[in-house]
C-alpha cells in the first residue's frame, strides 16, 4: 500500500496540463496565468506628484524666496506644463511634475491670495520632495507576474496597470463529480429510515468551487453495473477529471474499480496507508483523464478531495505545489494504527504568532457534522504513536 | 482624526443588515446563512454498518460458533432484514444493521463457500463491532450550523445531510465601485505618457469577488463636478454600498466629499491616523447607504478596502467579526510617524508552527507591483517606533 506522499506523487506525475485560453481580465479572478505579465511602461510613467500643493523650483526656496505668483493649475491627467521662472503651479496628487519644477510644497503650508502663493514661515522643504520619480518602482519590461500565478485582487491591479484587458489563463478542467449508491436521496426529496442524504457530491462540488473550479457538475448513479458502465463511459468521454464518491471498498456492490477498468481506465493505485480514506483508488483513463474514486464516508471524501484532488487540479492548471504549513497541537494526540492520520482541527492564532490546532474528534468517518467549523486537518506521521501537546505538525487548510 | 479602531467601529455601527432571500443549495457557496440548520434525523439515522462483511449474533460467536449459513445479502440503501437465528447476512458498508444482528465480521476474515460463511481461526470479535449506532453522532433536532455561517464545502455537506435543498441567506449587497480621475485610462485603450492605467477599480471588484461579493460593478467618472453629481446620484439610488477610489485628498479637483454631501450623504469621518490611507472618507447616504471614499493610491485603496469595506460587508451579511490573527516579524521594522502602519507582508509558516511576516517595502503607496505575492499586511500600533524582529503583531490576510 502506498504512503500518502507516494500516492500524491503518483497522481501529480500522471496529470496532463490543461490547454490555454484567453479571457477578459474581469473574468480572470481565481484563474491561473499562462503568461508572464511584464511592465507596459516605466512605473511611475512620469515624475509623479504625491501631494496636493504647489510645484516650484527648489533653488529659489533655498535662497529664501517664499512668495510665488501662480502661473496655472495642473490636475492629475493633464499634460505636464513648463514652469515659468519664479512662478508656482498649483498641482494635484497624481499629476505629472511640471518641467522646471523639482519641489512640491503641500497645500496646508501655503496661503493663496489673489493668485499669489505664500509659503508659511519656518517651513522646511527639500529638493525633490513629494515627487515619485519616473521608473523608480520598476522600468518598462520588468517581469511583474510569472506564469502559474493564481490571479487574486492584487494581481488584477498589476495586470490592469500593464494595460492588459485580456490574459492567457489555463482552461478550467472539465470535472464530473459522481455519487454512487442506491441508499442516496437528494436533499428536498422524501427519505426512508434506511436511506441516506446525498451530501458528499454537493460538498465536493462546493470544495472545487472554493478552489476556483466552477465547472464541476454533479451526477448520481445507482449501484448497478450496467448503469455505471453506460454513464461512466459517457462521463469519461466528456471530462478531464472524474471524482467518484463511494464504491471503492471490498464489498460485492462496489463495482466501481471493475467498471472503470472495463472502460479502459488503468488503475494507478488502490489503497493508501492513511485514516480516514484508506480505500482510495486512482486511475488513468484512455485519453489521460484523471479518475479519483474517493471512499464514500463523508469525512474520508472531503479529506481525500482536499489532499489529492485539489493539488492535482492545481498542477493541471500550471500552479506550483503548495508551500508547506505547520501548526502546533494544542492537545496531545495518540494514534496507534500504522497509518498516517489526517485529523480535522480548528485553528487558533495565539498572541505569540503561533497557529494552534484544536483537534476535533469525529465520532466516526461518517460524523461530518463535527467537521463544520474546522479550518483544515493536521497530518500525523505514519510510524509514530504519541504526538504530545506542543508538537509542530504539517497543516492542510480546507481553503487554500 | 480617528484611530483605525475608532474608524472601524464607526463604520460597523452604521451599516444596516441586508434582507434575506432563499437560494438553492447549489448556489449557496460563499453566501451567509440566515437560518439555523438543525438535524433532520438522528445521525446516523439507523444502526449503520461500517465494514463490508457478514452480520451475525455476537452471542453465537462468543460460544464458539464459526460457521453461519448465508441467509441473504443486504446492501447500503436496502431496508434492514431480520436475521434468522444461527444465520449470517452478507452486508455492505453503509447498510442498516439487520434486526437481530449485533456484530459485523469483516469480509477479509470470512471465507464463503456454497453459501456457507466460515470465520477464520483465531479471529477475535467484539459485541457491537463495526456498527455506528443510530443517533450516536447527534440526535434529530440538534442545531448543527448557526445563522451567520459563511457557507463553505463542509457546511454544504451538513446542509445537504439535513435534507435542505434551499436555504435562507443574506442577499448580496448591491455595490458600485467607482474610479474617479481624468488621468485614468482603461486597460486595452491607447495611453499617453501623463496618463495612468485604471487599476484600482478592477482590483477592488476582484477583492470583493474573493470575499463572496459577486454583485459589485465598476464605473469610471471624470473629475467633473456636474458629471460626478449626476452619476453618483444615480449610483446612490441603485446601490447599498458605494466604494469610490480617488478624490478624497485636499486638492481643488477632489470634489468627491463635496458632491457626496450635496447628494445627502452625511460624512461620518474624513481621515484616519494610519499610513497608507490617511485621507479615507466614510459617509452615510440618505437611505442608509454606506459610502466609502478610499484614497486613490493603489496600496492605500487595497489596504482600506480590506480593512474597512470587507468587515462592513461581513456585518451587512450577518457574519460575526473576524477572529484576530497574529504574526511574528521576521525583520525589525522602524516606523516613526505618529500613525498606525499597515505593512504588506509575505507569510512563511515555519516548522515551529509560527506564522512569520516578511515585510515588503513598497517604494511609495503607488508601488503596488510590490504587493503581488504578499499574503496580507501587519498592523504596527500607533505610538510605537521600533518593532524588533520576533515581535508578534496583528495580521490581516488579503483573503479571509
Amino acid at each position: 500500500m502506498l504512503t500518502t506522499a507516494q500516492a500524491l506523487d503518483a497522481i501529480l506525475a500522471s496529470v496532463r496540463p490543461a490547454p490555454t485560453e484567453r479571457v477578459a481580465l474581469s473574468d480572470a479572478v481565481a484563474r491561473v496565468l499562462r503568461q508572464r505579465v511584464i511592465a507596459e511602461r516605466d512605473q511611475p510613467p512620469f515624475d509623479r506628484v504625491t501631494m496636493d500643493g504647489i510645484a516650484i523650483e527648489y533653488d529659489r526656496f533655498a535662497i529664501g524666496e517664499r512668495q510665488f505668483p501662480i502661473q496655472a493649475m495642473q490636475a492629475a491627467g493633464d499634460e505636464a506644463l513648463a514652469l515659468e521662472p519664479g512662478h508656482a503651479i498649483e498641482i494635484m496628487t497624481g499629476a505629472s511634475l511640471p518641467t522646471g519644477a523639482d519641489c512640491i510644497v503641500p497645500v496646508e503650508r501655503v496661503s493663496l491670495v489673489d493668485q499669489l502663493a505664500t509659503i508659511e514661515g519656518g517651513y522646511r522643504a527639500e529638493s525633490g520632495q513629494f515627487i515619485h520619480r519616473r521608473a523608480s518602482d520598476h522600468a518598462r519590461g520588468t517581469p511583474l507576474l510569472p506564469a502559474g500565478t493564481r490571479i487574486g485582487a492584487l494581481d488584477v491591479a498589476v495586470i490592469a496597470s500593464c494595460g492588459l484587458a485580456e490574459v492567457d489563463v489555463a482552461t478550467r478542467a472539465r470535472i464530473a463529480v459522481i455519487s454512487t449508491g442506491n441508499e442516496l436521496v437528494a436533499a428536498g426529496e422524501p427519505i426512508a429510515d434506511h436511506q441516506v442524504r446525498m451530501s458528499n457530491g454537493p460538498a465536493v462540488v462546493a470544495m472545487l468551487a472554493e478552489h476556483g473550479q466552477a465547472r464541476a457538475r454533479h451526477v448520481h448513479i445507482n449501484d448497478d453495473k450496467t448503469a455505471l458502465r453506460t454513464e461512466l463511459g459517457q462521463l469519461l468521454a466528456a471530462n478531464d477529471v472524474l471524482v467518484l464518491s463511494g464504491g471503492v471498498s471490498m464489498g460485492k456492490a462496489d463495482y466501481v474499480p471493475e467498471v472503470l477498468q472495463s472502460l479502459g481506465v488503468e488503475v494507478v493505485f488502490h489503497g493508501i496507508s492513511q485514516r480516514p480514506g484508506k480505500p482510495m483508488w486512482f486511475g488513468l483513463g484512455p485519453d489521460g483523464q484523471s479518475v479519483f474514486a474517493l471512499p464514500g464516508n463523508p469525512v474520508s471524501t472531503l479529506v481525500c478531495c482536499r489532499h489529492y484532488v485539489i493539488p492535482a487540479l492545481r498542477k493541471i492548471a500550471g500552479m506550483a505545489a503548495m508551500t508547506p504549513q505547520f501548526s502546533v497541537l494544542a492537545q496531545p494526540v495518540t494514534f496507534a494504527p500504522s497509518l498516517t492520520c489526517f485529523l480535522p482541527v480548528r485553528l487558533v492564532s495565539n498572541a505569540a504568532g503561533q497557529v494552534l490546532s484544536l483537534p476535533v474528534h469525529t465520532n466516526t468517518s461518517g460524523d461530518f457534522a463535527a467537521l463544520a467549523g474546522t479550518d483544515g486537518y493536521v497530518e500525523l506521521a505514519l510510524g509514530r504513536r504519541d504526538f504530545p501537546s506542543g508538537s509542530a505538525v504539517p497543516l492542510h487548510r480546507w481553503r487554500t
